[in-house]
């Protein structure tokens, strides 16, 4: 069997075939790494941090049993102390997990969030092309519900800024009923919103690589790495994979890629018409990770978690990710590369400078927690817009790909089985939903043999 | 200068360039033919019938000019007779432009129309992103407007299945700001939607492809076909373009391809933000084109114009394709082979099969005109959907892709400019757009000169 892609999905597809005695295996990846979506960044001394996907969470099972199975650990995101919130230049500090809003816009959140979670339970999570109103909300978007629904702006902000970071892209892009499958099979809006008790609660020991990186030792030589695959013919008796270095007649495939990512191999025969659509159509969002880091983590003492909800362009959500023993101190953002619409407006300079993103990241840090805020003793950003042989980070939807190309993100195409976050049905586009979906595409093919 | 892409914008503004004296000129094509988005396909017997880009109409006025320059001519497309309005098992004909539908109906689609044009003069033609209202209508669809909007379903449906032919995908998939810029700058409903007045006017003796042939002969050696450009990189002095045949040094580039096609090329250094995101997200719609050929149209001795509205899935639109001297008859229709959500529903069969799409078609166009039309000589069907190095056809956009991206398709980025006709201003997605588009990356060279 080959698996193509090696990133948390494509390795534990091959890990479950190598374990079910599925016959030989062979992993072929692009990069000339492993990981995917998942890399760990040099932060100096020996501390990583995550340029990639990093947290998980209760309910995430699939993903925390591989990570008990590997050997890992993971450990908690750090809460302690006031968290802040900035906007309109009206600066709060605050514990737990809601900003502190006004009553009025409290209650709007409430009913927001009500109407959502009730809207998403009638939404079935393998099929939402069958809800009942799926077609009125696949033909609109999370953003346009979210002006047309909300009473306070304050409320509105707060949705739109922590789905923008959610999703990597602004809710004006993003189909409705996407959003609500989402809502409903990520645990509801306060578990995508939380750190505690939510996605955000922990960390992996070490960083979110070192499960791909376990998995590929493991794996051994049938990893190879530097090696895209060009092209897939499927014939009468099996499939040929062709990639840069070697090509491997095999009984069955499995792509593990987001489906933009596929659209780099040549299919012979064609994909048919809704598997090759959708692959054109489903474009991920994409946000860049900048991480500031520090001799140690001086917000602490200072009685600071590290988290911020702003409206400051370089630091719109802040969070501390320092390593577990807070041997130095790291602060995290995201920032969109590409604009964001209506929700989030950066400026030409901080989209298209490096020197620009860390100025403004640096600058909203110090407007967050001082002047020790501007001394970091390096900066590390990951930029998953130009990354090679990978598009985009977190799994969104245009309006009208869900009802129209429905399943065939993840059904079969003859010897081609697909798997990759994009395709799992509970957490899709966290790090769980890539296990599930591995370990999913690798039963099809065992039920196969 | 190097221009990447054969097709009529490519051409336009390499023989620009030629004519402007502006030093040498390569055209680098990584298909095996010129003409892009337009390719005569055989219909034996000397006859071509178009299997892209095919009308032009009053006020294309840059693409009728290249014609006339090229020395190529048009002729009418043929309406004379009874056209047929089909829906629910009810047939009727109708001459003229406008189907048969009820009095209600009548009054309907007339506020529609009257709305839409409306709102479309208040979208600036160069920047819709400034409209009033253009985050709004950029956060939803064409098809949820048409769907709140519409008094009745006979309207509604004509709409409907009017755009989803003329932009190639389901409305419900378009912003509907784009939908009401491309009102805007089409000339309106019906010109969009007439042959006689509007955009489906004339036709070129000879086939749409000829526009670019003629091109080609007059640029000679300076075209090079088969030679996929592979990167293009900036350097301090000039831009190098390598492609599979041939690395050239210049002075500047145009890129004249659609931008989700210039994603096949590495830029280095990486592209801005706002343009990547735009070539990652802007998908056109894609639909295949089939023709059925007979001995003679023999439909217009029966008093049949040929063109047809219909409900059934193999012969949604019809239309007479046939040659001037009607030598032979063609009927034409148009399938999308990606699914086209709510406006029209087809079988995997008829998307993933080309045999029962074939079947399909003459069974619609049998109902349609009778025994004789289950006959043809052959039929022809040109597969834009599996089109090595072009993808889609008719320029649409996803919600938030015009407020987000803005002029990201047309700036131009160091010494790359873009042509193609997702660049034009007027008519963008016809021809049209294209001539004009090539003429002003033309310009925009010569006067860096």
């Amino acid at each position: 069997m080959v698996v193509v892609g090696a990133g948390i999905s494509g390795l534990t597809a091959a890990r479950r075939l190598v374990q079910a005695g599925a016959g030989s295996v062979l992993v072929l990846e692009a990069n000339d790494r492993v990981g995917g979506r998942t890399e760990n960044l040099d932060a100096g001394n020996g501390v990583i941090t995550e340029g990639g996907g990093q947290w998980v969470g209760p309910g995430q099972d699939r993903v925390l049993a591989l990570i008990d199975e590997l050997g890992l650990t993971t450990f908690k995101t750090y809460v302690q102390g006031k968290s802040i919130c900035l906007r309109n230049g009206n600066r709060q500090t605050y514990e737990g997990t809601m900003p502190p809003i006004g009553p009025d816009a409290l209650a709007d959140w409430v009913q927001l969030q009500t109407r959502l979670e009730q809207m998403a339970s009638t939404v079935p999570a393998e099929a939402p092309w069958d809800a009942q109103n799926a077609i009125e909300w696949d033909s609109t978007t999370f953003g346009a519900w979210l002006d047309s629904n909300s009473a306070s702006a304050e409320a509105k902000w707060l949705f739109t800024l922590g789905f923008s970071i959610i999703f990597a892209e602004d809710p004006h892009n993003t189909s409705f009923l996407r959003a609500l499958q989402a809502i409903g099979t990520s645990g509801g809006v306060e578990h995508m919103f939380n750190t505690t008790g939510g996605s955000q609660e922990s960390r992996i020991v070490g960083g979110s690589q070192l499960i791909s990186q376990r998995m590929a030792d493991q794996l051994g030589d049938r990893v190879v790495v530097g090696s895209p695959v060009t092209e897939i013919s499927q014939e009468s008796q099996g499939v040929v994979v062709t990639s840069a270095r070697t090509q491997v007649r095999c009984e069955r495939v499995i792509v593990a890629m987001a489906p933009a990512d596929a659209e780099r191999i040549r299919f012979a025969p064609g994909l048919p018409g809704r598997r090759a659509m959708l692959q054109r159509k489903w474009h991920n969002g994409t946000e860049n990770k900048l991480a500031a880091i520090y001799d140690e983590p001086f917000w602490r003492g200072q009685g600071f978690s590290g988290q911020a909800m702003t409206d400051l362009p370089g630091a719109p959500y802040v969070i501390d990710n320092s390593p577990p023993d807070g041997s130095v101190g790291i602060l995290l953002t995201f920032i969109g590369t590409a604009g964001y619409g209506p929700g989030l407006q950066w400026s030409d300079a901080i989209l298209d400078d490096p020197g620009s993103r860390r100025s403004a990241f640096l600058n909203g840090l110090t407007t967050l927690f001082g002047p020790k805020a501007a001394q970091p003793t390096r900066c590390v950003e990951k930029d998953w817009l130009h990354e090679p042989w990978i598009e985009g980070g977190v799994s969104t939807r245009a309006p009208g790909t869900l009802t129209q190309y429905r399943n065939a993100a993840r059904e079969p195409v003859g010897r081609i089985h697909w798997a990759g976050t994009e395709t799992g049905i509970l957490y899709e586009g966290y790090m769980d939903a890539a296990v599930s979906a591995g370990e999913r595409a690798a039963d099809e093919v065992v039920q196969k043999l």
